[in-house]
């Protein structure tokens, strides 16, 4: 089984190119919830729709998020009635977070809830939230602390930021499943998501750095910094809140502890065969067509093969 | 000031024309809520909704319900997600729905959370919700009770209705408003909605049909039936199943102990100057134009002045 802890945009994509060459029964995505809010009293879990979407084959290409072809009439009419309209959900989007909102009130548990939205949309993939449990990254800025969204969709980044935290954490626990995953993988792909806030929130759960520590699968990461700067989003602004250089070693600085190779865009390669200490292969890692996607998931194939050779024959 | 007793489409059209004739500080409307249901995980109130669109100028002409030129796309979502659709709320309409359910949940008041969505779709005529309190319209067929909605809308009032019940009814409240609104009225006005479910259910909140006998104000009905049937709706069915006839002496038995003036149909005009003991006034009631809605209400200031005048008169 290959285990995929990711964010949404970027990571989205990779998974879409790796289910689409992995069986879905030997695939499970470990997916981000930090970025998590309530929105006109909604749930709504903006990474685990996108990989949902992703994996439906429902994903809006053009906006990276939401649903291909929906409309936003229901935000017009919010809009209209003075209501805040920052955030766009669009009307088929709506049917998602309203069946979610209703299952999490009636009781149930956001894996057990995103399970059974999973199978109403046809995949079969294991989509795991990475905790049961409320985490909330937060963004410092000079002004005082933003939710995630408020940072990246409502100030669209503009606003210093001076760090992050992730509210609830420390009492988070792995949503079940996550744990065995990770333990039980044949290898372990961090996809080319926001290291501080799409993976660094995953990692904050208690357990699963732990785990991924553990694990005797080799554990790859895909840098989506490339040339020094971010492919999209605040990955770059919020690595340097950490004192990380936005490049494929601050990246691997990230993930030091439990890396076994990154594997970075082509056009990084003068950064040679190790960074930080870790091992890193070069490929075209920048999806921009389907065609991208399948390709970069079967370069990672075909370096865990490399890696399991090599590992046999050391 | 009128204050008008009214449920969703014949009432609204005549809500609205009244609103055309009588400043808008000069009218308050009393919903029935007994329709109201849980839908998606969110409070529906048809009813309510009908009228405040009616007011706004947002009801679908077309429809009877909803807004005008509304799309379906979440509802479409939902159907393809195995969720039940056979209850259609628009994408526009959805908003309504979802801004009523986030002021419930932080503690409004139904009769607030609708002041402040009329006030937001810039509606000043006051709307006043029967009661704070639930109280669910109960059909009871052959195979069990149903709710009102599932009766009117899921079996389009084809399974047989041997009665109805307002469940919580006993123990409700009249809103905020509503029975000082009856007390100091000018004349109090049935609108053409259905005696048995529409008003029936404003009736059953104890106290309300009190201060319909108690107030100095005309109280003044008009009949939805026509020549022996319903305008539109299951009044006729539901008028059997309490033994009354399906006429305007149906119509005048379900409101004798507090009625003053029957508005009926000219097409009724047989039934002569009064009907079970309450008197009678014909003019044209059915209102399929803008025009008719306006005629309509001035035909029923008109009576309203008429008896004034021979009130002062005696």
């Amino acid at each position: 089984m290959i285990v995929v802890l990711t964010g949404g945009t970027g990571g989205a994509k990779f998974v879409q190119g790796l289910a689409a060459v992995v069986p879905a029964r030997e695939l499970a995505v470990i997916v981000n919830t930090g970025d998590d809010l309530l929105w006109w009293g909604l749930h709504v879990s903006p990474d685990l729709d996108s990989i949902t979407y992703a994996l439906a084959g429902m994903l809006s290409r053009e906006r990276g998020w939401g649903i291909e072809g929906d409309t936003f009439y229901c935000l017009d009419a919010m809009r209209r009635m003075g209501e805040p309209a920052w955030f766009q959900i669009g009307d088929r989007d709506l049917a998602t977070h309203l069946r979610r909102t209703e299952l999490l009130f009636e009781g149930g548990m956001l894996s057990e809830v995103t399970k059974e939205i999973a199978c109403a949309l046809g995949v079969n993939v294991r989509i795991l939230p990475m905790s049961n449990d409320r985490v909330e990254t937060r963004v410092l800025t000079p002004d005082g602390e933003l939710s995630f969204q408020e940072y990246f969709v409502r100030e669209r980044y503009q606003v210093v930021a001076r760090g992050v935290r992730f509210d609830g954490a420390e009492r988070a626990r792995p949503a079940p499943g996550v744990l065995e995953a990770i333990e039980q993988a044949e290898a372990v792909v961090i996809a080319p998501s926001n290291p501080i806030t799409s993976i660094g929130s995953i990692l904050a759960v208690p357990g699963i750095r732990e785990g991924l520590r553990q694990t005797a699968a080799p554990v790859v990461a895909i840098s989506p910094i490339i040339g020094g700067a971010a492919v999209s989003g605040p990955a770059g602004e919020l690595m340097q809140t950490q004192g990380l250089p936005v490049s494929i070693a601050g990246e691997a600085r990230c993930y030091g502890d439990f890396l076994d190779l990154l594997i970075a865009d082509q056009r990084d390669s003068a950064f040679g065969p190790r960074v930080e200490d870790i091992a890193v292969c070069y490929t075209s890692t920048l999806m921009k067509s389907e065609g991208d996607k399948t390709a970069l998931a079967q370069s990672v194939l075909g370096f865990l093969r490399e890696r399991s050779i090599e590992a046999a024959a050391s």
